[in-house]
């Protein structure tokens, strides 16, 4: 037993340990925020400076507060009036305490209605809809199990009777967790079986000591209900937030933001200011948050459109639920960032061909990604507007732009690997100057995407230089690697990126399949002519992953 | 009002439809897989038929839910354990209620037990402790405000304190509740949040009718305490899962999937039994299977990695936390994938290099592979075992691997768009007669690297033929892309595959740096030549991220 005690102790221990460094860490960050907003330096005593910086930091905490409760509802009021609207069903649940009348009615359980709303008020209503209606069914299936229990142990003695009790939560309890593991369960009714379990509890070990069961049930169900009311009241009638509109709209900013990458990309890979001698990260910004919000979405797009599923429909001769043909969308337009990433690779690799003879290609492939991303665009607006995509869609122009490009290609035949050995070698010994200007930093990420592992890398490499020195002792093999990798034809990383161009155009045609289909299933409305495509490059404010919250709610 | 009654009963209506045909949709599932397994065929009349197919369901239902349960089981047996932990704990909490004398120490609030415990037991440690810690603490905060607001109210008149109770309901619920969409609170203390409000509204509501708020204070405290003391007892001491292990070993089997799936993408590209004709989708399979988990695993690694952060270190000597460099690993891999994904594209293009014209260059490319595989199978390999990889681990093997796909490259300078017409329309006409081979399935996806995707897609091809056909009709253009991307060279596309095939190597060097850094912030054991690498493919059988339950738990 001591073992246990132990280690008991010392988790204890380790607890209380992370929860001061926790604290801590909230101090240091804010204290280092504050250094470089203040910008005050107090020259004094080491106490007094210390004191006087912890006056300064009390001082600007409100406003700091108030800038952080600011920009949280910038950018989503919805937000706001969220919290409104929570704050507004508790006061409205609580007068079933606080009016007499009322209070008389339903009495003390009317603290389940207060709980029912804390848990099940959602940010959108389909989310709502689907706890409300999972909490409703668990107590229901719980209370009516649970009376059949009491019914069978009514006539046993007093400690058979908690023997059988006992037995009772033990299988009950073990059954329900294991069947939260069920895939089709856990994606479905994960909270109706916490709900069920919760309330099997408490309903079959109330009964051992209450003698009323059924009263207890019936009040735990209605009062339940009536919280259960309130918030479908306010989720549906109330400023409404749908689901399905959240994820329509993510779709659309989808299909912008791959437009604007490609856009940024193909602009960046013939541009002829380096980024690195300049330092305009926005570029590099721009093709990264385009696809940022895709790679990732897998999760949240199945959360809204399982919420979705249970919103009502608004167009009543619109018979299949649209929101699987999202996530197929979805699904088509994450393997279109994956290219988009590899693209955004080609800007980033050690071996870069020379500018010189990108320049060659820059017209028609400039010309391609414009056309790839005119139909991502159109393709977004007629989303955005709920009508199907003009069958013209794939214009004569993408057609024409690969043709081009296609000449272009053809037209240098030397620059793929050509035989010509002295142009090859020149080739080389530029690419070998270019090398060794900035070999200081020889393993430099070849794509550097993600943009915070890329600000941790920076100051580690800022801090921990000699480290880094001594490690590098270890691995002279890393820079034999990009010796060998230079050594390759320059042209070769040209025809990866050419390649993964028209390997976009390829998805491109997954895309408009996949939208044509959204269109069909989704009752969008017809194509006319004559509501000529504007194409329009409004950037949508919300991001809508960032309003799911958590979900905790079992009571 | 009307219309808000006739939203309200569109609504129910909806919903109730909704469960109906989620209800049905189940039995169809049922259904259908039954037909499939049983095979036989009731040929009486129709009535009968249908019953005999029903009494036939209902016997077979207890054995497809048993079949079901030991997959379940069997995929990670700890699922069966974590059930029989929560059954005995509930078991264990009901004690309180059921003996007489714990009965008499704490009385009817032993309730609040039997609830922490059904919320807070979660499947890992961490995680348990995450929540039974910001339970407490959120008790504790509301349970202190609860007894201030009681405190000023308690001299003022019934109807005054109504108000001010009301008020203060509102005006905690809404701020509580717009705070928690601050990313910080979001990400660490949501669940903290969400019991706070709830306590305060409990304790506050009731003070009105009962007189003696500290005692419920004082009650709901010491119970939750209780019960979160079970779920630690259980959660650390018997049979424990940690997130940190399970976050150890995703990532020891996502650098062996991702092994696979090159070294199984390379092999493919270069075997000569097209997957078409044989249709072995294994290959297929194998190559989707190793990356897929890595390509979303970002959320589910997050969590991991929070909970992990809640859980005592095993290391005394180790001060850094190692979980946010797993993180970054995790990110980098990703990346990783990102590229293999490409990789595994070039396999579907509709334009492909023949066939010959690859054989020239299979040898190397496939050494090449080998050697990347080896990397990151010795990199897992140094994971699984905790200690630091060999400073070897960049050999001279892949070195002399890329040179001598460099050399192979150099030596067929015609393949790259060689200016020699003839040999170029040679390989035209090829793969003209190899497209027109399949040209029954025009707009086959260049990539499906989704099979659940793939699944829906067959059996829309399947059952919509006519509507296909119809919407073919619609979209001629499809077709005129596929003829233009077959008028590019065909080694564009092995250049695509080479260059990408070169990108991995440059990855792999992020790769080892950062599982470097792990060795070193995670004080894995220093590599000593003599135990020696021992590459084993050995499969891990856990798929971690099945486990993670979703949270609820407010109460």
């Amino acid at each position: 037993m001591s073992i246990f005690l132990r280690i008991t102790l010392a988790s204890i221990d380790h607890t209380l340990q992370k929860i001061f460094s926790k604290v801590h860490a909230g101090k240091d960050m804010a204290a280092s925020a504050d250094r470089e907003a203040s910008g005050k330096v107090v020259e004094n005593a080491h106490e007094e400076r210390f004191s006087g910086k912890y006056v300064e930091k009390i001082k600007r905490l409100p406003e700091k507060i108030w800038g952080m409760m600011w920009k949280v509802g910038k950018e989503d009021p919805r937000r706001f009036i969220h919290a409104l609207k929570v704050g507004s069903s508790l006061t409205l649940v609580s007068l079933l305490y606080l009016v007499e009348p009322l209070f008389k009615g339903i009495g003390q359980n009317a603290i389940w209605a207060v709980m029912t709303v804390v848990v099940v008020l959602e940010f959108t209503a389909g989310a709502t809809l689907c706890k409300g209606l999972n909490r409703g069914l668990g107590t229901l299936l719980a209370g009516s199990l649970a009376f059949l229990i009491e019914y069978v142990t009514t006539n046993s003695g007093q400690v058979l009777r908690a023997v059988f009790i006992g037995g009772a939560v033990f299988l009950i309890g073990a059954t329900a967790t294991y069947i939260r593991f069920f895939p089709y369960i856990k994606k479905n009714f994960d909270y109706g079986v916490v709900i069920f379990l919760l309330t099997f509890n408490l309903i079959t070990v109330s009964s051992y000591r209450v003698q009323n069961v059924l009263k207890i049930a019936h009040e735990r169900l209605s009062t339940i209900a009536i919280g259960c009311a309130i918030c479908l009241f306010m989720a549906l009638l109330i400023f409404p937030n749908w689901s399905g509109e959240d994820l329509h709209n993510s779709t659309v900013s989808k299909l912008e933001g791959l437009a604007r990458s490609i856009e940024a990309c193909v602009n960046e890979y013939f541009s002829e200011v380096k980024p690195a001698e300049e330092g305009n990260e926005p570029t590099e910004d721009r093709i990264y948050k385009g696809y940022k919000a895709i790679l990732d979405s897998k999760t949240s797009d199945e959360t809204l459109a399982l919420h979705a599923s249970w919103e009502p429909r608004r167009k009543r001769h619109c018979y299949i639920s649209p929101w699987k043909q999202y996530i197929k969308l979805g699904a088509v337009l994450r393997h279109f960032g994956y290219t988009v990433v590899a693209l955004h690779g080609c800007l980033r690799t050690e071996i870069q061909t020379p500018l010189a003879v990108r320049a060659l290609f820059k017209d028609p492939c400039i010309r391609l990604a414009k056309e790839v991303q005119k139909v991502l665009m159109e393709l977004a607006d007629s989303v955005r507007h709920r009508r199907q995509c003009s069958p013209e869609i794939l214009s004569d122009h993408l057609h024409e732009a690969l043709q081009d490009l296609n000449i272009a290609i053809k037209s240098q035949p030397r620059l793929f690997l050509g035989s010509n050995d002295n142009q090859t070698s020149n080739m080389l010994a530029l690419a070998a100057a270019q090398a060794s200007q900035k070999n200081h930093k020889v393993s430099l990420p070849s794509v550097k995407t993600d943009s915070s592992a890329l600000l941790e890398w920076r100051t580690k490499r800022a801090s921990e230089q000699s480290r880094e020195n001594e490690r590098k002792c270890l691995r002279p093999q890393l820079s034999k690697i990009a010796i060998t990798s230079l050594e390759f034809s320059e042209a070769l990383p040209f025809a990866a990126f050419a390649a993964l161009l028209v390997e976009t155009v390829a998805r491109l045609d997954l895309v408009i399949e996949e939208v044509e289909e959204l269109g069909q299933v989704a009752c969008f409305k017809e194509f006319r002519p004559d509501d000529q495509i504007s194409i329009t490059c409004e950037r949508l404010p919300v991001d809508v992953y960032h309003n799911h919250l958590p979900s905790h709610g079992a009571e």
